[in-house]
């Protein structure tokens, strides 16, 4: 995320919101890019340097920005076992991931980020949703995979192919993956 | 690749084979972050509006030599049967894209790639790799997943971990994507 630790509700808090706002509203307006940092910090109502201090350039700040708007606002829909949940979750990660905006956020989040800590959060977005839905199918008494089970045998695919094979890539991939994950699972068993 | 068509040995594959050189031996002596499109055009003999005009900006010049340099130079070795043929073949291309400057290749084919025609080429090396190892398997009569298959369940999760993910990602989580694979569709049969 941001560069430097951020108080909620203090002044760092406020630039931090105000500048997002600002780049959200200006894209809207002017597109990718049309952005630039002055415009930004004309926008925020902030100096150009508070940005340049704060986030290094204008790749690291939209990579910030992406991150935040790939943070997913709900938990998982519960649809009463783990192999519904978990293909529900992984067709709605594809449509979402798989769009236009989608595409933009996550390369946005890979290219500034020099220390790969956006990267990470967007994994763990992922990880965290996909562990939501485990440790409600154990608390039924379903037999489960390990979250980095997942991450490889669902999540991975989807997002690699998103990346650099997009061909072919649809709903019935995605819910292919989570059956073969499944049932591989229950042939080892 | 590059934006247009190339003939061998015309005067677009001279440039093209000057330009790439000219990127490498800079990169070398003055890092990733000296580089400008005029420093590059003067190395390599040529004017920047050439570079320009057939690149579009120094972020696509650099994509399209990241990816001629993540191009495999060798077939992969043949240690005699699938299951050591693709854990060798899955060690060495973790080591490769997890290196330094395979996560800087990485990066730069992805940054500079506005169609995504060079992540694509990524990919189609892989794969091509892949397949000449089935392909052998299959020759020796036997048992193989298909290409699309191993890219999910052995490409993609390295990649995907490479890029988003690293922590804890080593030779043995390799290896244990190819016995997984293997065993599963042993498993299945």
């Amino acid at each position: 995320m941001s560069r430097q630790m951020v108080r909620p509700g203090g002044r760092s808090a406020r630039v931090q919101a105000a500048v997002h706002t600002a780049v959200r509203e200006l894209e809207a307006e002017l597109g990718r890019d049309g952005l630039t940092v002055p415009l930004i910090a004309q926008r925020a109502e902030v100096t150009p340097s508070t940005i340049y201090r704060r986030w290094g350039d204008l790749a690291q700040l939209l990579s910030d920005v992406a991150v935040e708007r790939l943070r997913p606002d709900t938990a998982p829909q519960d649809h009463g076992g783990l192999a519904s949940d978990l293909t529900a979750w992984a067709e709605q990660f594809l449509d979402e991931m798989a769009s236009p905006a989608g595409r933009a956020y996550i390369r946005d989040a890979l290219l500034g980020d020099p220390d790969g800590s956006n990267a990470g959060q967007c994994s763990a977005y992922a990880a965290d949703q996909v562990d939501v839905i485990l440790t409600r199918a154990a608390g039924r008494g379903e037999d489960t995979p390990g979250v980095e089970t997942v991450v490889d045998h669902v999540v991975a695919p989807l997002m690699y192919r998103i990346l650099f094979r997009p061909a072919g890539l649809d709903a019935a991939h995605a819910r292919g993956l989570v059956a073969g994950l499944l049932e591989g699972d229950a042939a080892e068993k």
